[in-house]
């Protein structure tokens, strides 16, 4: 009998009526002839409370006390959902993270998983009942509770449908798939029926929340068909899967703005050798996401600007850190520029398709949109473009591609 | 070095400031050189906002998912105390009941110990830290998550205590000892240095609520001396020990009023071999308590009156399964009787004194309260009487064994 996981997220079991409809869409599955397995996230804004719950107590709680607390949150969930389907007269039976053997080394708040002991939630979905899964969690070989980190839930899913074999795992949201875009900036964005895990990947880094990197990377790793759905609808979503030579025709999949970005240039800085190289060293030693980087030599003066892009919430940081690096080095000045955004397309069907960078940018330059900065990788081509200009580029780009069709 | 175990209810972790307040008394502890394990329950009112949240889901939820569900609110509370104790700079380490190898059998909700496995705990002790463990809640040899009923939290810290050989288990508590009588009704109750785990055991049965019987079983299996104080004060409070032939000079120790009782009697039982055993039989098949048998046979009319008494909130039941027998056997009539209630004294001394009984009576003939029925055991005597004279009862009881001295 073929296995499916079906994964609910936190809006998707806020309240009791909620857990109910979840619950009848996992029944509606095993009526159909299906084991199944259900994974949740912990109710509503759950979370959140008791973040702030840790917070009342302690300003820097320890990681592991964190993962023991934030834990309670999904196990919660788990015990709703079976007495749910319990209360309609199905068989259902609930699993932590630690019970369902999702082992995981012991790195606290964002532990990464080890192995998948199966063979006990395999017993019960024989046995015809219904394994509902805590997300988000596992347990060290030696017993301490662990978390995944931020969409771990997702992770806990696709990793539970690669151990079990599953056909496919439906992740259940409050929105209907993967568009080609955000369509709350373009109104003309078009759900995707399907998308490659390669460009799903190039999509979620740019900032497309649907789903989080770790838990498509697993699916690409093992191949597990990946349906993202409404748990409002009976719609068809997105469905992300291994990219077929059908694929590759559609040259650009979607485009996506990101727009939390800042960027730090450094001015005047000394043309020697090695300094560009002390400059990004010292930033990699504080954890300072970079991207985008730009540097022009003016050999007459013997000297360099080198910009670079990084997350809006690491700006200040990032400026601390060069302006320190500018007084060690002699480097002119550091100027900070919070109103950058990254707009970007995204394709399998670039790597066999040329002309999508000079289709883009002619685009761009006759929407007078002025391109700051440009960075390629085989599937993605992206631009930095002032903050005003960036939903007009958004849409401009939507438009060359003809994404709505 | 002595290892004393803590044991904190609701009320004495029912927010920050409290588990504050907790986690100074557990550090103090440690620095005056003991080993510290704290047993901790759900903070305030959180296991009764997860039985409404249970009741929101399903009328009827299944044990096991009740168990999952209620252990999450210990979970909280030992992830904060463990921020709590770290924030000031010392080390803890927190235990869900599964990770301290409280092994029960798999009865949910109300699961009894089998064995625990302390060396986890006792390697953690032997590093210098305090032990923190979720109170009320164990786990199955199958990795089940179990529930050790009403009082858990007391009987997780006196089995670890016994498991540990600690030196003294402390139950804070919001009351600051074992009184000999409930101080709201009787002014000049006082509050006991000592009293014996028999004395304490039948006070408990007796309704003073301070402990639950299981618990103090177990102090008494093991001969864990058990500590029941105040979290707000750093008085002695009352030690709940072996008895010692020092004990036995007092002759009552304390004495109980148990109100929420109701009488049942049945009229005109034909008065033939086994009926009362059928009575009892039926009424012991639906688990109804019953103490307090009286029966009064009238040879001449060959019939028996039958009287029991009863819990209040098993009287309606009661009365059911009796008018069901009054059909079946011929009984005249049934009759429920809400207004009884039952003045009880307690001291082992009365093994070795006699006239305790005559004393008592003549007490409450002298007071008019009208004795409706006696019963007695080896360190115990309680007198049926009218809810209206129950509060005089005590009182005269009190009074006349002088237990303010």
């Amino acid at each position: 009998m073929g296995v499916i996981v079906q994964k609910f997220g936190g809006t998707s079991v806020a309240d009791a009526e909620k857990i109910h409809r979840a619950a009848r869409r996992a029944i509606r599955a095993k009526l159909e002839g299906k084991q199944v397995v259900m994974v949740v996230s912990a109710m509503g804004k759950t979370t959140d409370k008791l973040v702030a719950l840790a917070q009342d107590v302690s300003p820097h709680p320890p990681k592991r006390e964190m993962d023991m607390l934030l834990t309670t949150g999904e196990q919660v969930t788990i015990a709703l959902m079976a007495m749910a389907i319990h209360s309609v007269g199905h068989e259902a039976i609930s699993f932590t993270g630690g019970q369902v053997g999702m082992i995981t080394d012991a790195s606290h708040s964002k532990a990464r998983i080890k192995k998948i002991d199966a063979d006990r939630i395999r017993e019960h979905l024989d046995a015809g009942r219904i394994a509902i899964v805590a997300g988000f969690q596992g347990i060290t070989e030696d017993g301490a509770i662990t978390t995944l980190g931020r969409g771990g839930s997702d992770t806990t899913a696709v990793a539970l449908a690669a151990a079990l074999n599953a056909e496919v795992c439906e992740i259940y949201t409050d929105v209907d798939g993967v568009y080609t875009t955000d369509p709350r900036i373009v109104p003309q964005a078009r759900k995707l029926d399907t998308i490659s895990y390669d460009e799903m990947l190039e999509m979620a880094s740019l900032g497309a929340g649907v789903m989080h990197s770790r838990a498509i990377e697993f699916g690409k790793k093992y191949n597990v068909p990946i349906h993202v759905r409404s748990s409002l609808t009976d719609a068809n979503g997105t469905m992300i899967l291994a990219e077929t030579s059908d694929m590759e025709e559609i040259v650009v999949r979607g485009a996506a703005l990101k727009r939390d970005l800042a960027r730090v240039v450094l001015r005047g800085v000394p043309n020697k050798m090695g300094v560009a190289a002390q400059v990004f060293a010292r930033i990699a030693k504080h954890n300072i996401m970079v991207d985008d980087i730009i540097q022009n030599v003016y050999r007459e003066h013997n000297i360099a600007n080198i910009g670079f892009t990084t997350n809006a919430s690491e700006a200040m940081e990032a400026q601390a850190v060069c302006d320190d690096l500018a007084r060690e080095l002699g480097i002119e000045s550091v100027e900070l520029d919070e109103k950058v955004a990254k707009v970007s397309v995204v394709g399998i069907g670039m790597k066999t398709h040329s002309g999508v960078a000079a289709k883009m940018f002619n685009a761009l330059a006759e929407a007078k949109v002025n391109i700051e900065n440009i960075s390629t990788s085989e599937i993605v081509i992206s631009c930095i473009v002032r903050l005003d200009d960036a939903e007009k580029a958004l849409q401009t780009i939507h438009d060359v591609f003809e994404l709505d069709k």
